[in-house]
């Protein structure tokens, strides 16, 4: 006669937006922000989040509200937990925190989310300067299952996730998160080669106070003012685990995240009902809000006995973690490759990145053929279970990167769609009968009114003469 | 009453030199290369291949070999092959040609393989700043099965593949690989940042008449001169396919190549029993010589009709791939996470492949606690079947790469070294008990003799104070 | 935006009993039994389940209350539901009636399951005559998992399905049912052969106004004498789907059910978190209440169309059904089997059935000498997601069964017994160390008060001495 | 540097006739059939065997090769070996002898395979009281893959395995073995039941001189006369292991034997390219020779440390196996479900036989609406890789089977027959386009000449008027 129901820790009340919560929220990473509630080893308990914007993006017609969609909001984050022992011992620095994901799901009542790229000059994405227009498109869920009005034809299930699941960094490591950054920020012209490639801005978000929010530290305070102006952003994954955007940390999974404060000071936020590897064009998951199952375990002294640091202090560490065995099944897979060598025919020497961008590149170009919008298969390839890999790293220069596609995603039940059911070449024309099309309304989509030039594709302009 | 048995179409005798060969072999790309024979579309053809030093390393007790390798011998490859049509014609510039790979293995009476890192002065590898020497491990096959007696305690199933698959370039597509891999080693210092980090040497292997084996075209004639002196080098993956590493192109799986010359001039070779992503060690798979069975089909056309050129060019398009139904099944992995920021605690903006290094090298901190060495750990990740992913690329400034080890290689079997049986982290110490590293041997090994500097790694350092 | 949560439609109240609820439930079969609610061919709705019982066996510390259930009171079901499409037209008998089950889990507040036999004289199970007695086992669930006070050492991921999903039998279908199982409860002796190995009793449970819940007709009426007295039992599984206890009906899979009355009248009810196949112990699945969502497709016609009658009337069909995508994913399986030949040395005539209990006998034997109690075993393996499977039904006199079980299900995290974590075969005894069973209450357990003989086993019974 | 070339062991010639070959098969079970080799644990070995008929049935165009095959020729097998631990000491009655099977596969230059239903009057079939006639489909081999002229529109990957392995009986085991199968073969009528339902004969293949082939035991002396009125047909399988015809015992799996007699004597035939669970046309595998790379570890004493006996004496055990890593891999199944009602529309109590005889007859019927022939179906169902469950073997009186289709094998590449790739139910008609009987010739078949009733089917019947 255990008590096996979950206890609700952090509730969340979808109507409300985040200062308003019952347990206050956090956007941002500091050692000060104080936990909202203590939770046991060994007890299954609940956490419910919002989903990253906390309600600023909507169910509706239009992109207009991610195109201007203020970016340093992000993420609204549950906790901070405080973890103890079965003693009420709190988790110590160098302790390792074992995170066991019991469970996890949308927000009953709540069952949508929404995929997205932003404007150019709003964030962009992996590939902004082919796409660099807000879109956005709305996902609903039939249970295990989603599809879009936006993007007919598909239906999968989900490999549901938090994008964020970290621990709160020691003063010490928030000292080395913000002077790397800040570094990387001003030094820009020293990472130029890839930003000309990736084109993406800007290089890193430093701490702000605009739009910041500390929790249980009441704005406006000093004590609010001097952590807001040093908190870290939560938008890179860093030595505390965070925004790792890990599709497979799902169901069953486990996460072993260093301890660097005490109590440990679990956050989590970012619930993606999927994703595809790599998260390709930046609010590319099916965000939306959710609700976590967990169960931690404290192993004593674990960080210094299972992580060697790898950088100049002890604190430069990664986390671990085990994948789950609840993960959707599939066994057919078609798989688009790239090398390091740039739409401009640029070599670049084993750059796994710009291998990966010409990967989903190719894979983009290849769907449209069967009548979906290059923007349709953009957000699609961000947010579905495809897998994004690093084949080959020193066969100087090319770098080989492979993104692979379940085939099984294409919705069988679409019965005016069947042509697009196997995306596999075949001889002669691809499948010309009923295409996607014809029927569809595409993506919501936004001016672009920038300045920025496109990524010009001589070969493909070529082509269509 | 069909032909069942695949016809034999490439034959070798491993007791021979690769210039002995029946069909002479050939170690370079070139369209100029004639065909050693013809293969018609759907029908079955089985096609040998020596390991892609043609007998060079041997399995004996030295890493000596695999120092002194001059890597201008790389790889020899069988082939090429002109595919017909069941009319007889070949196949044209601009078709697709699908090769569909129905089984592979070794050779039957060659039944082992190798593992290795170059020397830092002739190669490297992917942590070649970390692990300069020149090391080398023997595998030995039990059916689908590979055991080392230099890594003992594991035990596991090939994903067996053949590392390079690919189609004879054109004049026009070879010339813009000789001139934007030369614009690389030229410019060198462009790419200097990544190179900081990588360590790898050199930029590109830039075409060289040393070692040059052209198949049909006798050595010494003006032909063979001028095709030796333009003649790609077989090192990097490109347009043609050729050197992908993808450890999944296995049994059942299908490879779609794009056509450049007539014929299509279908070469292949570097089997390997076993790959992890990446193949970090660049040496990195179970290197072996072995078979191929395979069909084609040509899909007249499929050039354009599929596939998108993403470059200045028409020529600027890669391969599409179909992932086969016989990989090995693993249901419990065990994964490592690196982002974009080295050793020297630096943040790099996105960079996939830092990311990749970060999470490689933390992986093998991680098992060397369990009794192996890091040179051991190292050679395993280059082979066994690990995956490595992009699991985050825009975070910015961090991208997030992971490495997911099956834990079920490490050997059941090995009773004397059970210890290392759930390398997961647990309560208190690393599993002390039988050891692996007791009784056994290490990796094969040189001394590395040159003067580069060994990449400090600060935090592990000052822990062990 | 669309109505994405799925609409309650059968509510339940786990404090309240089944003839307590909102909308009344039912346990029996009848074309009589009004609809208390219509769904719609495309909507996703929810429905809600009380255990089997209706909460007759509790979170407590005996087996007494299984010991002691009347079996009677199966299975408490929610509905009938009639089917409507778009316009609102009712599924007709000849239609197939796709259902999809979109999700599914335990109802929050309640999340703990039991496994229990029956006493022999109450319905034993598969193997009651090597078992009389009545036991039970508590599971409690930490998200996908279930782990057993009862049955140390076992944590598994559910693959979580409802036992039964059913339509309406039309009145000749119903009259055929009752027929034909009155008959063998009469003619008993003719299957004597098989009784006598299986020991399980009665032969048949034909129509009885005990116990009897007939949804909105009300107890004593004249309409609920006649259709109580005639309406079918719901233990076996028959044309109209019902209790199949099928495990993999789970999350994502389809069942197509034929339609034999006007609106289909869909039933569900006796949900399970887990089950083997076979369901051995009989009250064998992880037993819980429960929800599912699900969405209904009427295909027109699609009964004569799809399914062949295989019987004497056009009624003689059986339902078809898609597994879904999302099931535990397991890698390692130890396998027993048996043949057809029984305990007392008697060769039956490939008989799947006796080949199964003596694979079953050979685990429960083998897992036993791991710490275990036979018992223990014995519900582990109704529950657990193991595989049966006729291996050979043609090489007579032998039928050849298997059953498959995973060995991941033996949890890693229960330190003190690592013992069984491998439980291979191995050189040497059975690993000696910190079995299970030392620190191990059993299975709950009553005493065997009847007087049928346990089946002797004199092979194991030798041994001893 | 170790010897890493499987020994061949057992080599075969295919163009010899059994008692041809270098080393003299055998087609009995006895002790006194004497090793034509020995093993040693540990040593990697190759053994070759013959198709189960020794070459009878031919790549030709009839089944009257089938239809007149003498079963009294079943099996011929590879062996007896005998096994040696490294000290040279054999195995002993008592220990466990693990056999791993590290590859296996057809023998170069014979790449293909027979699948069969043999004549009602010359052994049937599980089916044979509807299907009486001797039919025949040839499979050729690409690869992993198998298709055949006479059943277009599948080509599947096999799961390769052997259908037999086995330890020879002690004399004891032996008698027991002929003891009881005599009686069921004297006492018929006591199974007449199920053998009214099955129409099978003969109940038991009792032992005969007749074709006898007892290896190295010269014909015609009195030691011959003797084993071969004594020893045990090869048909079922049985406490030695034997035709135990499970389709999952393929490369990486292993399977643990129990040993009688000094050195095991260890015998191996009967390979298969692939097969269903079942094997439901009796002579249902892709039948075909081969070759087995074993590698083999005594357990000393394992039989009583391991296994339970299960009936009158100490060896009435059972075999046990591992599963191997590398199984085709399939993820979306159609599932036919069969309750223990025969067609005549008769209960039976909990037969999982006759449930299973439902579930594969609704398959069949299902599949033959897109454009096969029942005949075609009923031996795809025996020789694809199907899986059989016993889904409910506890809800009297109904046993619940299923049977699993891989939706899969329907090959997308058979582009005329685009119809059948999909064969779920949909709305509407089955898709009526180009259906593949269209340009099909049948299965090969022979005329029944036989006078037993065809087992009527009334439902179908009147539906079809």
């Amino acid at each position: 006669m255990a008590p096996q129901t979950p206890r609700l820790v952090v509730p969340i009340d979808v109507k409300k937006r985040p200062w308003e919560q019952r347990l206050p929220l956090h956007n941002r990473w500091h050692p000060h922000i104080p936990p909202v509630a203590d939770v046991t080893e060994g007890e299954i308990f609940r956490v419910e989040m919002v989903d990253w914007t906390g309600g600023r993006i909507g169910d509706n017609n239009s992109a207009a509200d991610v195109k201007t969609v203020d970016l340093t909001v992000t993420h609204y984050l549950s906790g901070p937990l405080r973890v103890l022992d079965a003693k009420g011992v709190a988790a110590k620095p160098g302790d390792l925190l074992a995170v066991e994901i019991c469970n996890l799901g949308p927000l009953p009542g709540d069952e949508w989310g929404f995929t997205a790229t932003f404007d150019r000059e709003n964030g962009g994405g992996f590939l902004t300067d082919h796409f660099p227009s807000a879109t956005k498109a709305i996902w609903y869920f039939e249970g295990i299952y989603a599809y879009s009005p936006h993007i007919p034809g598909v239906r999968f299930p989900g490999l549901t996730h938090p994008g964020i699941v970290g621990t709160a960094p020691s003063p010490e490591l928030l000292s080395i998160w913000n002077e790397r950054e800040k570094k990387l920020a001003e030094d820009g012209a020293g990472s130029l080669t890839l930003c000309e490639v990736l084109h993406q801005r800007p290089l890193a978000s430093l701490p702000t106070a605009k739009n910041c929010l500390l929790g249980l530290i009441e704005e406006g305070t000093p004590e609010w003012e001097r952590i807001a102006n040093e908190a870290a952003r939560t938008i890179p994954g860093r030595e505390n685990g965070g925004n790792c955007d890990i599709k497979n940390l799902s169901r069953g999974s486990k996460v072993y995240l260093p301890v660097f404060v005490d109590g440990a000071n679990l956050s989590t936020g970012d619930m993606h009902f999927s994703q595809g590897d790599g998260e390709v064009s930046f609010c590319g998951a099916i965000e939306m809000s959710g609700f976590l199952e967990l169960k931690c375990e404290i192993l004593r002294g674990g960080m210094r006995e299972y992580l060697t640091p790898m950088g100049p202090t002890q604190l430069h560490v990664n986390p671990i973690f085990e994948i789950g065995p609840m993960e959707p099944r599939f066994s057919e897979w078609l798989v688009f490759e790239g090398i390091s060598v740039d739409e401009a025919g640029r070599q670049h020497y084993l750059d796994a990145t710009v291998a990966y961008k010409r990967a989903v590149l190719n894979a983009i170009d290849y769907l449209s053929k069967f009548g979906y919008s290059k923007e349709q298969v953009y957000l699609l390839l961000s947010c579905c279970p495809c897998e994004g890999r690093i084949s080959g790293i020193v066969d100087s220069p090319n770098a080989v990167a492979t993104l692979a596609i379940p085939i099984a995603i294409f919705d069988q039940y679409d019965y005016d769609a069947m042509g697009a059911k196997d995306i596999r070449p075949k001889s002669g024309k691809v499948p010309a009968g009923p295409r996607i099309v014809k029927r569809t309304p595409d993506v919501l989509k936004c001016t672009y009114d920038g300045n920025l030039p496109i990524t010009p594709n001589p070969g493909a302009e070529k082509k269509s003469t």
